[in-house]
C-alpha cells in the first residue's frame, strides 16, 4: 500500500500520523515529547519516522510541519523558537537522506491555513486567509489555489505588521505588531495592566489570569474580560482590513485558541473590519468562518505537503 | 502579421499602442483626450482602438490599463475616479463585442507592476514588489512568477494598509494610509503644514509647493525639503517591512515621481526598513532598486496582458 507521512513538530510534543494515498483517515499516529536527556530533538524524530514506518508498504512522501521561520523551497528550519540548536537547520535533507523518500518542509502556520484549505474549512474556495490567533498569531495564504510563500517560504507573516506604531514588544522583538495586541498573550496582558490599575473584575481573584480564563470570564459577563476580548476583535478588524486590501481574499477563516471565544471577539472584529474597509467589493461575498480542523491543521498541512511530494 | 493592441486608460487621455507579436517595439502610438464635449470616453476609446488597427493583420490580444479598482477576472471597472459614469463598467466585454478580439483588462498600478516585471526593473525575478508613489501610493505584487491578483482582482491595494492610526485624510476616504502620509500629495501636505507654523525654508516663496518642488529644494539642501522626503521615507520603509514579511520579496522596484528623489528619500527609507524587518533573512540577498519604464510601466504591462490573451 502507497502511503503518506506527516509531522507535526512542536516545541513539546512530535505528532507523526501515516495515511493511505487518497484519504485522510490515518493507519496510525503516535505522539512523543520533542525533548528528552538522551536524544537530540532530531534523533527524537527519526526514531518517530522509524517507529510509524509501514511494515509492508510504500512510503510516497514526508512532510514536516516546523514552527518558527522556515526556508520551505529549501527545506531548512532557520531558527525554532522553543527548540535550542535548531537554527538553520536542513531538516527536509536529513530525513530525505535518512530514508530515501522526497520530504518537504514548511512552517507550521502556512501549513495550517493549508490543511484548512485542502481538508476544513477553507474547501473549495481559490483565494484563503487563515489566521490563527494564540499564544502568538500566524497564519498562511492560498492566492488562486496556491498557497503563498514567497522567495524563501518566509512570506505571510500575518501576526506581525505594525498595528500599533511604538506599542507593546512582540514576541519577535519590534513593537505594536498585530501578535502584540490581540493574541491570547496579549489579552492576558492587557488584563494584568488593567487590574493593576484597579479595575474591578471577577478575574481578580485569580493569580495570573490567563486568555482562556478571559474567555471563561466573558461568557459570564465580566465587563473586563468582554472589554479585552472586544479590543482583540478590534485590532484584528482593523488588520484584516488591510490584508484585505492586500490579498483581496474571498474567505477568512479564523483558528486558534482565542477564536473560540465566538462573538464576543468576532463581532467587534466584524464591526472594526466593515470601518476600515476602502470599497464594499472587498466585504461583498466575503465569508468569516472559524477553523475545523482545530490542533490538527498542522499535521493535515504537512500530509497535503507531503502529498505533492511524490 | 499578428499584433497586440495596449492601451493605458488615464483621466486626463488615453494612450494606446499597437505591437508585432513577439516585440516590445511599437509599431503605431497614439494619444487623445479622454474626454470631450461630444463623445463618451467609452466611444472615444473604441475611435481611437478603431484608429490604430492594423490594416492588413490580426489582433490576436487587447490589453486595457484601468485606473481605480476593476475586476481583472470579469473585465469591469469597478470606479474610476477621475472618469464621471464609469461605475461597474464591463469595458473589456464592450470591446470584446466591438472588436472580436480576446480582451484582457486590469487595474493600472497592477499592470504597471506586471510591466516592470516582464519588460523593466523586474526582468529575471519571480517575487517582486513594486511600489509607485506619486499622486497616490498604487502597486502590485509578483508571486512565483504570478500577479498576485486576489479574488477579484483587488489585490496589492500598497496604498491603503494602516501606518498612522487616526492619522491624515488618504484619497480613500480612509484615514492614516501609507498614501496619506508618504505619496507626493501627503509631502505637499506635510510641507504646507510645517510652513504654515512658520519652519523656515527656500520653499516659503512659491505659492503652494508640489512634491517636485520639494523635491528640487532638497536637492539643493533645503533642510525642511530634505525633513519631508525623508519623513516620506520613514513611513515607506515601516510599511516595507510590513510587506516584506507578508510578500517576502525578491526585489523592491519603486516607481513614480516621488522616487526619482533619489538618495534623499531611499537612504531613510532602507534604515527605517532594517529597524523594522524581524530576522535578517528578509534583507540577505534583498534587492532595491528603481523602475525602468517610466510612464510607460502600465501600457507595458496592459501589453504582457494583452499577450496572455490569445
Amino acid at each position: 500500500m502507497d502511503t503518506y507521512i506527516a509531522v507535526d513538530i512542536g516545541g513539546t510534543q512530535l505528532r507523526a500520523s501515516l495515511y493511505p494515498a487518497g484519504d485522510t483517515k490515518p493507519l496510525a499516529q503516535k505522539r512523543i515529547p520533542t525533548k528528552s536527556k538522551d536524544q537530540t530533538p532530531v534523533d527524537r524524530l527519526l526514531d518517530l519516522l522509524q517507529s510509524i514506518w509501514p511494515a509492508g508498504g510504500s512510503v510516497r512522501g514526508i512532510g514536516l510541519a516546523a514552527p518558527g521561520p522556515t526556508n520551505s523551497r529549501a527545506g531548512i528550519i532557520y531558527a525554532a523558537p522553543n527548540i535550542a540548536g535548531w537554527e538553520n537547520l536542513p531538516l527536509a535533507r536529513i530525513v530525505q537522506d535518512r530514508f530515501n523518500v522526497p520530504t518537504l518542509l514548511g512552517n507550521d502556520a502556512n501549513l495550517a491555513a493549508l490543511g484548512e484549505w485542502k481538508f476544513g474549512a477553507g474547501r473549495g474556495y481559490q483565494y484563503v486567509l487563515y489566521i490563527t490567533i494564540s499564544t502568538g498569531i500566524g497564519g498562511g495564504v492560498i492566492e488562486d489555489g496556491k498557497l503563498l510563500l514567497g522567495y524563501k517560504g518566509l512570506a505571510t507573516e500575518i501576526g506581525h505588521i505594525t498595528v500599533v506604531p511604538d506599542g507593546p514588544v512582540c514576541g519577535c522583538g519590534l513593537r505594536g505588531h498585530l501578535e502584540a495586541v490581540a493574541s491570547g498573550t496579549a489579552i492576558a496582558r492587557y488584563v494584568a495592566e488593567q487590574l493593576a490599575s484597579g479595575v474591578p473584575s471577577s478575574l481578580a481573584e485569580l493569580h495570573a489570569p490567563t486568555a482562556r480564563d478571559v474567555s471563561q470570564a466573558a461568557e459570564q459577563g465580566d465587563p473586563l474580560a468582554k472589554a479585552a476580548l472586544a479590543r482583540a476583535g478590534i485590532f484584528l478588524g482593523h488588520a484584516i482590513a488591510d490584508y484585505l486590501h492586500l490579498y483581496n481574499s474571498q474567505v477568512i477563516i479564523l483558528g486558534g485558541g482565542v477564536s473560540r471565544s465566538g462573538a464576543l471577539l468576532i463581532e467587534p472584529l466584524r464591526a472594526a473590519l466593515a470601518e476600515r474597509v476602502m470599497s464594499p467589493e472587498y466585504l461583498h461575498g466575503l465569508v468569516i468562518t472559524t477553523a475545523a480542523l482545530g490542533d490538527d491543521a498542522g499535521l493535515m498541512g504537512a500530509l497535503a505537503l507531503a502529498q505533492t511530494a511524490g
